[in-house]
């Protein structure tokens, strides 16, 4: 009989947000009238409409496709030249990054690609991963094979867990042991934490003493207002050979729904043969979209080139900029009523340590229950998320303020 | 130093169209002037503009995406049930096969989808392939670890190879050893065989003997012509518990560069784990999709809704119609031209035997230099290809004409 593959076996119960849906309609469909207040600041999806540019851009794709002297059929499996091009440019060149077009893959999407990397990485890799962390870096891992089963207290065997902390800014430290590839998220999901330029140094330093490869996922680039914080990993010395960069159009364009994302391999990145040759991976992660994918739907593709036009740019600024109100209004609003508050200045969500010391879930019940307002709970995260609550600043500026009128209720 | 996965160090050098363009390229460059004749049939892309159901569709969800109210982000990972529905409704309960909505899983393509199913399924697996194939089916294995190094005749150890010939009619018997996947295509690509109900009992009764898994490809169903021949594997008692059903609308509503397809899951499809548990493959497949993906664009999968209305089924009926029409041109323009042609008939492939020895690739140099058209090298397809070309008919009525004069000049 065929074998299945038994590592997704060892996955624990339900992904983090199958679990809050399921929550979710169980109190719906319990209270019906609370329902209809529900507010959701959980999943972190975006709510305004798509920028205008986008929707121009992707209109006259479809047009094209709708006569024969402009049908486009297969695409390049890693992406249109436009987009690419536009991309390195605009995201790396003009910011003095030497990327070349040909090093940016387009996708459908920065998750998938957080799990699909590692088709061209080895077994043996020994990996690191933050703890709270986004759920993809753990369990695609999990699914592959490099880990192995889960322990009591949420993880799994052989991944080397990075606290992120209250004590050190949720930004942890390089650690003493040995790690092959380490998954990075800046600005953070869930805490909603950056990485300074001296910690990104430590990170680059840390991988070229170990020969490691850092998987940096900047999906909420966007976010980042304050001047100091580096926007790419690649804007550390060293970090060329060293880093695989993920990016996302979702939070800025509001592609959540659209999708498309890419990522960076520079061509400078190696990895080892079992032989000690030591090999570039833009070839094999070229060969992976070759033989894996058709490339991205071709009026998604037009879309995602129109944010990088004037109109374009501008409209992405003034979304970013209606979240970014929002998480000051939520940040306001929790401190306001006693709790203890992280994240929401340089990315769209806020890091809530639970009062009363509820544990996360609990937390998510009180919210619930009591408020009508759906968070996401830490613990979902990992071990270190418990007592910890991510709120979501994507939502309607409306919105934003009636969950911070109801927070304020939690005081009493 | 991180490793790499070193199975892509086995894939033997150019993907078969990146090699084909290559070619095509060089002699373009060197002959501008011919290069202006030049008729593509090769890499089997639709030329013909998206069916006018699918771009109102597409215009009217881009539509939505652009107002708050009608906005939607993140959807079902696995697809929108508006979809799903009317996949499982219209393609297999309206013709008498028990498939539920969430037995269907929407993709961005088939092609990804059948290297994807590799992701639930075990390294220990013993893999038959048929021979010419369609090099996804391959490559993915030896990505996957699946197959040893490369053999001198073009293939790979480890694999179980089904060898498809004239005397076979394209349609291999099921082998007298043992296999744990199977993959098989029908109407196949390249060959434009198809296999009967008869043929295909048999592989369903060895997938039973065998306790195999079979891998079903129909990216082509739409174009059957004879109502004998099944469109689904499902259509043969016992399959669903026996086989997966990959399908796309690339090639029905000229989705090639639109982006989407699906895989057929059947709750009732198992296989085994190290010590014989038999489990179903739907949860591990389900969790895969929540886990990386986010599913297929929106607009996208209101297009591929469109193909099923009234309208849509017309026009993509009428798109079958115009490339069949191609198919039985360049059949009798082959034939007359003194070559022995096969497929074309249930199938927009015509598998055309070299004339005078040639090798496939040498009659490929020999119709681009000579006639510039461009097809396919049966040798690219596997060692049982060689001696053959490939002729797509997805092409414009003219440009199925023009080859077709240029093919009698052949015989000269």
């Amino acid at each position: 009989m065929a074998f299945l593959n038994e590592n997704y076996l060892k996955l624990q119960a339900g992904y983090l947000f199958p679990e809050i849906g399921r929550r979710v309609k169980e109190f719906c469909d319990a209270n019906p009238e609370a329902a209809k207040r529900l507010i959701r600041c959980g999943i972190g999806d975006v709510t305004e409409p798509l920028p205008a540019a986008a929707v121009v851009a992707m209109h006259k794709a479809v047009d094209e496709l709708a006569h024969r002297e402009t049908f486009r059929g297969y695409g390049h499996e890693q992406g249109y030249e436009f987009l690419r091009s536009k991309i390195a440019q605009h995201d790396y060149r003009d910011r003095g990054i030497e990327i070349a077009d040909d090093e940016i893959f387009l996708s459908d999407g920065s998750k998938p690609d957080c799990g699909f990397i590692l088709d061209i990485l080895g077994d043996q890799n020994k990996i690191a991963i933050t703890d709270p962390v986004y759920p993809v870096y753990v369990d695609t891992n999990v699914m592959a094979g490099h880990t192995g089963p889960a322990t009591p207290t949420g993880g799994y065997e052989g991944i080397i867990y990075l606290p992120c902390t209250a004590e050190n800014g949720f930004v942890p430290e390089p650690p003493s042991v040995h790690a092959d590839l380490v998954y990075l998220c800046f600005p953070n999901n869930p805490t909603g934490a950056v990485a300074t330029r001296e910690q990104l140094v430590q990170w680059v330093k840390y991988a070229q003493e170990h020969n490691a490869l850092l998987l940096y996922d900047t999906a909420y680039e966007g976010y980042i207002s304050d001047p100091q914080i580096p926007h790419s990993i690649y804007e550390i010395p060293g970090a060329l050979e060293r880093a695989v960069e993920f990016r996302s159009f979702s939070k800025t364009g509001g592609f959540t729904g659209v999708r498309c994302g890419f990522t960076v391999m520079p061509k400078a990145v190696k990895a080892q043969t079992e032989d000690g040759r030591s090999l570039p991976l833009h070839p094999l992660w070229h060969r992976r979209w070759s033989t894996k994918s058709n490339g991205v739907s071709y009026p998604v593709q037009r879309g995602a080139e129109a944010l990088y036009s004037e109109e374009g740019l501008r409209q992405v600024c003034a979304l970013i900029d209606l979240y970014m109100g929002n998480a000051r209004i939520l940040s306001d609003a929790a401190e306001k009523a006693g709790m203890r508050v992280f994240g929401g200045k340089n990315a769209p969500y806020i890091w809530v340590q639970t009062p009363d010391g509820l544990t996360s879930w609990e937390m998510f019940d009180r919210m619930l229950h009591d408020l009508h307002v759906v968070i996401t709970p830490g613990s979902g995260f990992g071990s270190c998320g418990e007592g910890y609550i991510r709120i979501s600043a994507f939502n309607s500026r409306e919105n934003a303020e009636e969950v911070a009128r109801r927070l304020s209720s939690l005081r009493s």
